[in-house]
């Protein structure tokens, strides 16, 4: 089935509602085209917080927009619910899981995945965290490692349960880390009777020689001194050799290490979305080694000048000659970059002002309560620092209604450390891990309506 | 593995965290007693609510709150969270899945779950409404028939598509009908391009003469025109005799009818809990049609003065000989007699006076801002019954941040029309129904998780 759009003006569609996505159909709301938004889920994720959806702080709804309703009053844009599989580019159409549709310009902002640098075997000892079905997985691991523990007899398996490792150091995993720190010495500190929750061990891997590596070298002293002032050890220039359903296996300097954990968090690397390999070979270009698709510094795949590419999908150095990092002022600034570029070519006007990054600063937060940001120079950690990130984040999450939702949760989470959301889902039979080693399966959430249909009703 | 129970005090056991289960315990909190609730999940569920979850209004963890963080403080209560498999009475001890666990008084509040009459093919075709899982399970399918009808481009089958049969004019299904209407009428009016939500056709199957059937006949009668004034169609005396993927045949006294729709929900019959049966069997007694098993006036099991069961399990006449329904305030208030049971029982007192329900009043809500309250002879029907019902539900919803939470996100929604948690989830591809007929699977969830660890991750 072809998807009907109206032929009178130039049809722009854009792949994927993200940050990047998202502003670009934003910025081409006065411009003369049809805008259709390809996506997958019927709503705009705001990524930034997912960590906080994986460790019950915040709900799924809490952080993701419908996106028709962010595109309610943009009458030249339609949303479209559904999966692209390929790309004709002779056609200019995009094959879909279940039609077609085609496009006079096309973006694809389709972003990226986690990365387990070839050993795919991982996956599912160590979740990654992309989407909310990731971010509610996480949760459920988390909170049943403290059931199982609580149930488990052997000091040593309830040792193993009670240790969490997460992989990576970068923002992500600092941040899950923190968050895994509060839950464990504070919010459910007195809700068991055989354990005690502050005892979990809660260990971030990382291969370079600082967490947070790309602030300046003091700061990332700074913040691995308050990260480890949350009770978390930090093993840097350490990099993971194997992982298996109850150990990760260490390799650092010092040589190999075996850790006893039943849950690994991986916030390690990303890889390009599985698209743009098919989009890099209906061009004839390369990925690179990320499943990046290269592109100009007008954002364009070379020789296609109808087909932009831009966000986490997009290996970019800009008009300064800057590489281009993964994160999501650069897609939104690129998206308005697009918008303006499709704009001025439909009007004839060819604008060869290539894209330039305004790098307004970075921020990540450290547990509770506490923060790293930089703007240029300046560099603050601590209090204030995190209020930033808070006014900064509120302000970026789309909907109104949410940021005052976020606010309030947030404002009682910090008075009374709690974490209102910490609810296991996703699985409607408990069958916990202990005595007899746990198999990957039972770590992993089963299909609930599956079971409930097809086999007895639940108890 | 055995359990660990402290030995020195009678080991009360209770399964389910419902609302009998929950006051049970509670009410056990000055007593010397050591108390386990056993419960799948790991936290209490506010089932009044469940239908706001299926229908975007609320999220999941707003109706969901810890056992773990509302026994914190109950130092002689502990929460197992365990499957109960079967019943050992010789041995006094509960089969779990992973385990046993010895008891000394049981209570048995396990709840029920949903009845097909017999036709159990039905269950995948209409979802009931008894669980978190069925609850976004049902918002995902509300949700992508508008989606699917979007992209229909026959219209027939897009009409199909925005058809809803709720089948079940009780509370729930009014409930559930009428938030239909809002969504629809309201919520994404301005949300689509090709489809006009308010067109979707949304009807109530009633098998009684009226909907709403338990309230007296002339509340009845003013509650259908309210109903029918939100534009949903109402169909009583009309049973059910078949549902199929796009179809639902209905039997009335003017002969069959058939109804083209994908989306069918049910909010028809209860089922007691399958542990029912299994303890039934084991103390020697039947279960009634129901699935419900008799206990005598003072809420134990005819033989057994160890062995009560209460809530929507026990099919029980009380002291006054009145039949008591499936109702919380039922449970709730037997789960306080069970407590002060067990209580007596211990200190040597044995006490005969038989369960008396109190009946303080029933309500409902119809659609939005209007409800049907009936205390004792008193009955009122419109906004201040639904303020009353706002009240009194906000009341009883255990965790002081979610009674906060959910006012704001009701004010918002009353004042905006908007449904801040309609986002789809549970499924990572998206694959709409259209052109080719549906098959059941396309309708169903499919576990994200196996999906992107065992084939190749999502783009």
């Amino acid at each position: 089935m072809a998807i009907q759009t109206p032929t009178s003006v130039p049809h722009v569609v854009i792949i994927g509602g993200g940050f990047g996505g998202l502003e670009t159909a934003r910025n081409l709301r006065k411009s003369k085209v049809q805008v259709t938004l390809v996506d997958r889920h019927n709503y705009h994720l705001f990524q930034p917080l997912l960590y906080q959806v994986a460790t019950g702080g915040l709900s799924p709804a809490n952080i993701a927009t419908p996106l028709r309703s962010i595109f309610r009053r943009q009458t030249n844009c339609e949303v479209l619910l559904a999966q692209v599989n390929d790309f004709d580019l002779d056609g200019k159409r995009l094959i879909l899981a279940d039609g077609d549709i085609k496009y006079d310009q096309l973006v694809v902002a389709a972003g990226a995945t986690h990365s387990y640098f070839g050993h795919e075997e991982w996956a599912s000892l160590a979740p990654g965290l992309k989407t909310l079905q990731d971010a509610t997985s996480i949760r459920r691991n988390i909170f049943l490692a403290f059931e199982a523990a609580e149930r488990e007899q052997d000091p040593k398996i309830r040792k193993q349960m009670m240790t969490f490792v997460v992989v990576g150091g970068g923002p992500t995993g600092v941040e899950l880390a923190g968050a895994l720190s509060e839950i464990a010495r504070h919010t459910i500190r007195n809700d068991f009777r055989h354990i005690h929750p502050e005892d979990a061990r809660i260990i971030i891997v990382e291969a370079a020689e600082h967490v947070l590596a790309h602030y300046p070298v003091n700061l990332c002293k700074q913040a691995a001194e308050k990260i480890r002032s949350l009770g978390i050890e930090i093993h840097t220039k350490t990099r993971v050799t194997n992982i298996t359903k109850d150990q990760v296996h260490l390799l650092s300097d010092e040589g190999e290490q075996v850790i006893g954990t039943q849950t690994v968090l991986w916030a390690a690397g990303v890889h390009g979305s599985p698209l743009g390999r098919k989009l890099a070979t209906a061009c004839g270009v390369e990925t690179d080694r990320a499943g990046r698709i290269g592109v100009t510094n007008r954002m364009h795949v070379q020789g296609h000048e109808d087909i932009f590419v831009i966000g986490d999908l997009a290996d970019c150095t800009d008009g300064k000659g800057v590489r281009m990092p993964g994160l999501a002022p650069v897609a939104i600034q690129q998206g308005r970059y697009v918008a303006k570029q499709i704009t001025s070519m439909l009007s004839g006007t060819n604008n060869e002002n290539p894209f330039i990054f305004h790098d307004r600063g970075t921020m990540a937060t450290i547990g509770r309560a506490k923060a790293v940001v930089q703007v240029g120079k300046h560099v603050r950690i601590g209090f204030i620092a995190w209020l930033m990130w808070l006014v900064v984040h509120l302000l970026q999450i789309v909907q109104f209604q949410n940021r005052l939702l976020i606010l309030f949760q947030w404002g009682w989470n910090y008075l009374t450390f709690s974490r209102s959301a910490r609810i296991i889902t996703g699985e409607d039979r408990v069958i916990l891990i202990h005595d007899t080693p746990s198999t990957d399966d039972s770590r992993r959430a089963v299909d609930p309506t599956e079971e409930e249909s097809e086999s007895q009703p639940p108890s």
